[in-house]
């Protein structure tokens, strides 16, 4: 297996850092390939902008960011530093973001890397989203620290369920994308815990990736449960843990039942 | 009124750009002040990172952001840039942000303003977060476009329901740090439909703008509503959209129910 690593802290001694060693010794020791990309050594530019087309652009007086995107993946003039990412994500069987949980999300820094890289014609296009997104066969995973308790990320919590918040990333990046999306790995508020329990994040990761093929992706409906509006058939009981279905009459609640059993 | 206008795009003629303009020439009509900052203009630097500390730090060797943040703060040490831009948001009554959905989220520069700005210690603090977060007493608004159709960001649509997708910014941004959050304004798939319907954004945009006061903010519970472990309490009913409550043996369909009464 081959797996790239996307690490994203500016602190390498950080427990971030700790969790990408970790991961990248344990899948050397079972024999598997590593590279890892240290977005914050590299000095990775975040913004996407006209810089990412090297060549002649489509349309040099007016910026279309897909229509450039695509442009430059067909005549092979994206930026260099993009385009030596991409290889790298052509390569991998397994990506793993590494990151701090900043504002509910990522840092720019690695949300600048998805924005440039998961480029269009690269990672999707037009008909090819989700189930047929450019990346399918490949796996991907969120292993990630936070700032507070994992009794504040939940439906009822003040934060709001861990679930909902990385929807967007599990959704609208990875399985857009055609990744198959792993559970995410969650060390919680490593800052404040003791010098034990941060051990125990490390070894429970280290279990977690001696055993990847035992765990099952998240679930994500196919594209036939889908109408031609894109919207779930109203025979079909939402699954995804956030979607709902009021068209099948099921309540959100039955929705993360039948979630929590495919677990 | 004092308006500041945080504006992510790289395309100054896109349709954001357009967006922008009406904003501030319609709140300058009506006689409220205005400040712009254009992101990809100022060339913002998107990765926190040791440079935003430019005194002495709290520790030199090994780089914790929360720490540093506050200790820059005291010190009056942050760089230059995060300042000007705190004195921005210390100044206005109202900050609205203007980007396109990429990626379920912000580009990667305006995530990198957040990250940056709003700083600990600035825009919160130890037991100052959510209804007593630092920013309490101003209001903040998105304005975003999107690449797809409104229906699909329903519960049952391939996206997901667009108050999913925005609750890490509105709750874990905004509401996190005390503003009080405005519905957000969408024009969705600009890029796509007639100038017609463009015009007829743009119009509905200032029509919102003119009418600020009277739109309801989003809600969010206070902080009464929980419990000493950040929970809701039991007796009570979720309304704010995404979170629901089993302990009120409430489903998540009675809380949209709840929620969409407000509106």
């Amino acid at each position: 297996m081959k797996t790239l690593i996307v690490f994203a802290h500016p602190e390498p001694r950080s427990f971030n850092g700790a969790l990408k060693d970790v991961a990248a010794r344990t899948l050397s020791n079972l024999g598997h390939e590593i590279q890892v990309s240290d977005l914050y050594a590299m000095g990775w530019k975040a913004g996407l902008d006209g810089g990412d087309f090297t060549g002649e652009r489509a349309d040099p007086d007016y910026l279309d960011l897909s229509r450039e995107q695509e442009h430059a993946f067909a005549n092979d003039s994206l930026s260099n530093d993009v385009k030596l990412e991409q290889a790298k994500v052509a390569w991998a069987d397994l990506v793993i973001f590494q990151f701090p949980v900043w504002w509910f999300s990522m840092p720019a820094i690695l949300k600048g890397w998805v924005d440039r890289v998961l480029s269009r014609s690269f990672a999707y296009s037009s008909g090819h989203k989700y189930g047929s997104g450019l990346l399918k066969g490949k796996r991907a995973m969120l292993c990630l620290t936070t700032g507070t308790a994992s009794s504040l990320y939940t439906p009822s919590g003040v934060d709001g369920d861990l679930h909902h918040i990385l929807w967007p990333i599990h959704n609208g990046i990875l399985a857009y994308t055609g990744f198959a999306v792993l559970p995410p790995f969650a060390a919680w508020m490593p800052a404040q815990v003791c010098e034990t329990e941060r051990e125990q994040y490390l070894r429970a990761y280290a279990e977690r990736l001696s055993n990847l093929d035992q765990v099952q992706p998240l679930y994500f409906h196919p594209r036939e449960d889908y109408d031609d509006n894109q919207q779930l058939k109203p025979g079909v009981k939402a699954r995804s843990g956030v979607q709902w279905n009021p068209r099948a009459e099921q309540t959100f609640e039955q929705a993360a039942a039948a979630y929590s059993e495919l677990q």
